[in-house]
C-alpha cells in the first residue's frame, strides 16, 4: 500500500455520503452512532473473498464493491426488512493499491445509493488476500420479520425472476468474449445482482408464510427452507423460470440469483402478488411447486417424481 | 474442512447463546432480528487477520475468538455506551477443521457473556487464511455518545490502566519461556484484553470532552484525537504508566492495550472520578498531560520538550 490507514480512512470518508439527518457520529469515531428506529432492529453479515467470490482479474473493483453491499442487502431484504446502516470491514493484501481500495467504496456507495442505505464505518486491515465484509442493519415493524420457517403443507412455493443468470454469468466471463445479449445480460447479473428489496415487503403483505434469499441455488435454498419449516415440498421441475443464457443444472444449482424464494397459502393471494410485482417492478413471480408433509421430491415434465438432491454451492465440501 | 457449512452452522447455534427475551430470530434465518432499543444505535466492526493480529501456532482459538470480541467492545465503549449485538464473518482456510472452529465459537461466547453482548449472527467462507470479522452494535441514551472531537485546551489528559503490556506480551510470547510474573501478566494482556466497558460510562458521568480507545499506540491515539478535536497537546512522559514488563518505546507506541484516553476538563472531576474507578473497578486513571491550542508536544523527566512523533501501529506503513 502506497497509503497509510489514516490517510486512506480520510479518503474513503470524501467518497462516501456517510452523514444524513439519522447520522449522529459518521466514519472517522471509534464507532458510528445512528437515531435508533422505531421497529425491531435487523442485522446481517456477508463476505466477498478473493480466489472464493471474486477474481481481481476478473472483476472491477466497483462490481465487488457494490456486490458487496448488494448481497448482505439481499439478506434483510428476505426478512421483509428495510436496509439502513452498513460497516465494512476490509482486508488488503500488498499488491492493492490505493485506487483500487477507493474504487471499491465508490461501488459501495452507488449499491449504497440504490439500496437506500448508508454506510457509516468501516475498518482497514493487512492479509495475503482481499476480503470485504459487510454488516448490515435493517429496520422492519415489530414483529413483520418474515422468518424461513413458516411453511405450511399445501402452500404454494414461488419464486420471483428467473434462475441460472448469476452462475450463467460467472461460467461465461471465465470463458471470454464473444458474448450473446443473453449471455452480457447473465455476465450483469454475476457482477451486480439485483437484491429484490422492493419486491419483498409487497410479498410479506399478500401474506407469505416463510421466505429465504436463493444464494446457494434454488434446491439447496429450498431444502433449508423446508428443513426449518419441518415440512416436504414437491418441485415442478418444469416451471422453474431459468435465464435464456443457463446450461443444464445452472437454474437449479448455480447459486448467487439473490431471488426470493417463498411460500403462501391461497392461490388467489399469489396471483394478486404476482400482479402487484409486475406492474411495479416489472418483476416475474412463478409458481413453482407445492409444500407437503413430509418428502423432498421433484417432478419433470413427463410427471416423474425423485428425490430432490440438495445440488448447490457449499463452501466447505 | 471435515464439515459442511449447514453442519457447522448448526453446531455452531449449540454453542451460541444467541437468544433472550431480545433476540426475536436467532442465528439460523437470513438476518437476526432483535428488538430495537430506545437509545441511540452504535456500530462498529474490527477485524483479526492471521499473519497480521494472530498467530495459530501462537494463540489458542479460543484466545482469537475472546479477543475479537473484546476489541469491537472497547471501540463501543470508548464511545460511552454498552455492547448488544454481534455478528461473526468468519473466513477460513482448508487446513483449519471445524474444532478449531467450534472452540473460536467458544471464546466469542465467552467474552460475550463477560461483556454482556449476545452473537446473534454471521457468515461462514473460505479462503487462503482464517480471518474473523465481529460487527457490533451497542446502545447509548439519546445524544450522550462520548466522541473524540471535544477536547479543549486546559483540558487535562488521562488514562485508565497501564500501557505497553499488550506489546510485551505479544513479543514474550514469541521470545518463548521462561517468564516472570509480570511477564506472564504481559502476555494474558496480549491475549485476552479487557474493554473497559465498565469504566467509560463512569468517566462519561464525570464530564469528559472526548475520549477514544488506546488500540494502536498512546502516540498515535493521542495525536488522532487531537486532530480530530483540532487542538494540541503537551504530554508529560514521565507521568505515562508504563506495564512492569513494557520495554523502551512499548508504553507510547505498542498498542492493543484497549485502555481508554480521555479528556476533561476539571481537575476536580479527574479527581472523584479517578477514586470512583479505583473503588468500583480496580481501575487506575492517570493524568498525563494537557491540551494546548496547537503543536503536538511531549515533556521529558527532565523538562526538555520535544515534537510528539505519532509514532506506532500503521497496518499499511
Amino acid at each position: 500500500m502506497d497509503i497509510s490507514e489514516d490517510e486512506l480512512i480520510t479518503a474513503i470518508g470524501r467518497v462516501l455520503s456517510g452523514s444524513g439527518p439519522d447520522v449522529l457520529v459518521p466514519v472517522g469515531d471509534d464507532a458510528a452512532v445512528v437515531r435508533g428506529g422505531t421497529g425491531d432492529l435487523v442485522l446481517t453479515t456477508d463476505a466477498m473473498v478473493e480466489g472464493t467470490h471474486f477474481d481481481r482479474a476478473l472483476s472491477t473493483p466497483r462490481d465487488v464493491g457494490y456486490k458487496a453491499i448488494a448481497i448482505s442487502v439481499s439478506d434483510i431484504a428476505a426478512m421483509a426488512a428495510s436496509p439502513r446502516y452498513a460497516l465494512c470491514a476490509l482486508t488488503l493484501s500488498d499488491d492493492v493499491d490505493a485506487g483500487w481500495a477507493m474504487e471499491l467504496f465508490g461501488g459501495m456507495r452507488e449499491a449504497s445509493d440504490e439500496f437506500a442505505c448508508t454506510l457509516v464505518g468501516g475498518n482497514l486491515a493487512r492479509g495475503s488476500e482481499v476480503s470485504v465484509v459487510i454488516g448490515l442493519t435493517g429496520e422492519v415493524a415489530r414483529g413483520a420479520a418474515v422468518r424461513r420457517t413458516g411453511a405450511e403443507p399445501g402452500d404454494l412455493v414461488m419464486v420471483t425472476g428467473v434462475l441460472g443468470g448469476a452462475a450463467a454469468g460467472r461460467r461465461l466471463a471465465r470463458r471470454g468474449a464473444p458474448w450473446t445479449e443473453d449471455e452480457l445480460d447473465a455476465i450483469r447479473r454475476h457482477a451486480r445482482p439485483v437484491p429484490r428489496v422492493g419486491e419483498a415487503p409487497v410479498l410479506a403483505r399478500h401474506g407469505v408464510t416463510a421466505m429465504i434469499d436463493v444464494s446457494d441455488g434454488l434446491t439447496r435454498d429450498l431444502v433449508r427452507m423446508c428443513e426449518a419449516s419441518a415440512v416436504g415440498v414437491r418441485l415442478d421441475l418444469g416451471r422453474v423460470p431459468a435465464h435464456p443464457a443457463a446450461a443444464e443444472g445452472e437454474a437449479l444449482g448455480g447459486g448467487e440469483d439473490y431471488e426470493l424464494l417463498a411460500t403462501m397459502p391461497s392461490e388467489a393471494a399469489f396471483v394478486d402478488a404476482a400482479r402487484e410485482l409486475a406492474e411495479v417492478f416489472a418483476t416475474p413471480l412463478t409458481a413453482i411447486g407445492t409444500i407437503t408433509q413430509e418428502g423432498l421430491e421433484a417432478t419433470d415434465d413427463l410427471g416423474v417424481t425423485r428425490p430432490l438432491e440438495p445440488a448447490g454451492w457449499d463452501h466447505f465440501r
